[in-house]
């Protein structure tokens, strides 16, 4: 096991109803907010009118900043910073998925900070203080709700970049697996995929002796495999829903991080998709991550082997393990097509022909490597991205 | 799944060597510590040398109180309360396991309240402050290095409270697995039992749709029963131990109790024998847990069945699911057995002549009851007692 420090200071607030506490949590970090919110649907559902009736009703007031898009954009951003300063906003509360509390952060992020924010996510400067963020989540996906981490895409040279530092751990989030009822079903499957994909980044590790991480990732794997579709089958499954929300949130906290390092070459592979071809998240990881595993899957068939009995049940093959591995890992795509996602880069309408700038683009034309399980270099992740055309 | 709230505060700084970072964390609280401990044990292995270098590298100054004994005494920790005062201390520095660490809780208590600390243990008070307390834990076993309760026997009457409060979840915990190298093999293994304990105290819940927890729940059960004989085997294993240590933290942290409601009726019974008898708590818990097990399948077989295939790999008997339960009920007493530890109150040196008054006590002469998981009266505690002479 690797030493490590651990912490996480966000206060989980889960269960039916929660919304409504959000005024009095907000008031704790003072009186001025930021609603910060992607499209129309929470006025919709009626969630921000709850929202604001608390913020109302604990004498917390608030501007607001909607149009997050996913893959949350840079300029938006911008103009968060801006309002923020003007409206001196004490805290910025999120209400949304990964992308609203990804625009959230960089947006707290910047306030307090004299030159651009994209400083940050450019690795060009180290913020020393940011704006508490505070969630109310309504996608169980990106484990943003309780992660140190924001993605950001700016537009100038489509850029998808992300930054984490423990500024940015949200200090309350509330997590109400209703709000999730009303999902369009692709974008649950995306989100299940997300969720999967930080647990998978986080198990292929070349950590040895990481029994208790091993065995917490495989549960809360198991978890999203079974409920995920009984959420597709029945959209108001409130005990199914819990299951997935709450392991979106353990999946991406860190807890699962301890004495491991994880490998995240799949997500720098994913980035470099989205960023091109704005596809959704989840649905790129989908298509990459089983062939990141074809590609890697002999440089530890043990722990392949391991991932395919104890996550997907299969019948180990002790005379054949690379059988049982390669059983996994199509078990695996099978599960994300069977909640509606593409296996390839054909159903994700991406073709072949960007295939070598992706690759120079995640590897810095090989001025880096990608990935720790096994370091990627251009070729490699050419190879994974053509396997998977 | 039940609406939760949680949170925890503790930064568990985990690995070899971490002790060396005492100073500098401690720092971040204040100047002045109170270095609690138990025996002389810490300055025999260099371990108080060390914590004392790294305390002076930092510029912080201490006093020390020693002498903690197992089941924590309340004549001690007044003591404490007087030196901090006297001494002007920020933080409190515990150097030990569970009982120096509730000891220091305590204390942490006392200094802010006028009136006496027990005040709060037997439920008259609610403190509004503590000071911090920070550990470094040199017995996996108790759990409250990231806890927010604490246990402490009142001489007076022999009296065993537990108090819970987040006041109490220490601000940081360094957690360095070869600390535990030197621990005699039977504090080894009711360090176990202590452990196990914790986490079959959350398993057993009538919560409905848990299966996240119960998932991680089992994973962390199934690391503890594979480690703890590698520890007692080679008492220098460091990854065994780091197995260990790194579960009891998550056995205790809260985070297996999100959306489901604990029994506790054992550790309310074995507080009974260990303060009439001041037996060691796991062994207690090894005694009692088995009997009560036997005492309450019944309530939810399907419940025992999963905990005897998930945890003890038995096979299942379909058409005779109390007998896979009775089987995974004698795996787990077997398993204490083959670590040393006691398999009833003889075992304890307990005799059969103290049930009546133990079992009054533990339910208040039947004015409360004992558990949730099955609300046990004084009629039951007698019977679990007897089955265990």
């Amino acid at each position: 096991m690797e030493n490590f420090t651990y912490s996480n200071r966000t206060k989980i607030i889960f269960g039916d109803g929660t919304q409504s506490r959000a005024g009095e949590e907000c008031k704790l970090f003072g009186t001025r907010v930021l609603l910060h919110f992607g499209g129309q649907s929470i006025k919709k559902s009626g969630l921000y009118d709850q929202i604001v009736d608390s913020l109302n009703k604990a004498g917390v007031t608030f501007v607001e900043l909607g149009g997050v898009q996913p893959n949350p954009r840079l300029s938006l951003v911008h103009e968060g910073v801006e309002l923020c300063r003007k409206e001196k906003v004490d805290l910025i509360l999120a209400v949304g998925g990964g992308s609203v509390i990804d625009s959230s952060k960089a947006i707290a992020l910047g306030v307090p900070y004299e030159g651009d924010v994209w400083d940050f996510y450019s690795q060009k400067a180290q913020p020393k203080r940011a704006l508490p963020v505070a969630t109310v989540l309504t996608i169980p996906a990106a484990g943003s709700e309780a992660s140190d981490s924001s993605v950001i895409t700016n537009e100038d040279g489509w850029q998808k970049f992300g930054y984490t530092n423990g500024l940015l751990t949200p200090v309350f989030s509330i997590l109400n697996p209703r709000l999730a009822f009303t999902l369009p079903a692709y974008q649950v499957a995306c989100g299940a995929a997300d969720i999967m994909s930080h647990l998978m980044e986080r198990y292929f590790t070349n950590a040895r002796s990481v029994e208790l991480t091993d065995g917490l990732i495989e549960a809360t794997m198991r978890t999203v495999i079974r409920n995920t579709p009984r959420v597709l089958a029945k959209p108001d499954n409130y005990d199914a829903w819990a299951e997935v929300m709450w392991s979106g949130c353990v999946a991406h906290n860190n807890l699962l991080d301890t004495g491991r390092i994880g490998d995240w070459a799949s997500h720098g592979i994913e980035h470099e998709l989205s960023a091109l071809y704005d596809v959704a998240h989840g649905a790129g990881l989908a298509v990459v991550f089983p062939a990141w595993m074809r590609h890697v899957y002999l440089h530890d068939i043990n722990r392949f082997v391991r991932f395919a009995v104890e996550v997907w049940g299969v019948e180990k093959d002790y005379f054949n393990p690379d059988l049982t591995a390669l059983e996994g890992i199509q078990k695996l795509q099978d599960f994300f097509v069977s909640i509606g996602l593409p296996h390839n880069l054909a159903g994700l309408k991406i073709p072949a022909d960007r295939i070598d700038e992706m690759a120079s683009r995640a590897t810095g034309d090989d001025k880096w490597r990608l990935g720790n399980f096994v370091k990627l270099g251009k070729a490699d992740v050419t190879a994974i991205l053509k396997s998977a055309v």
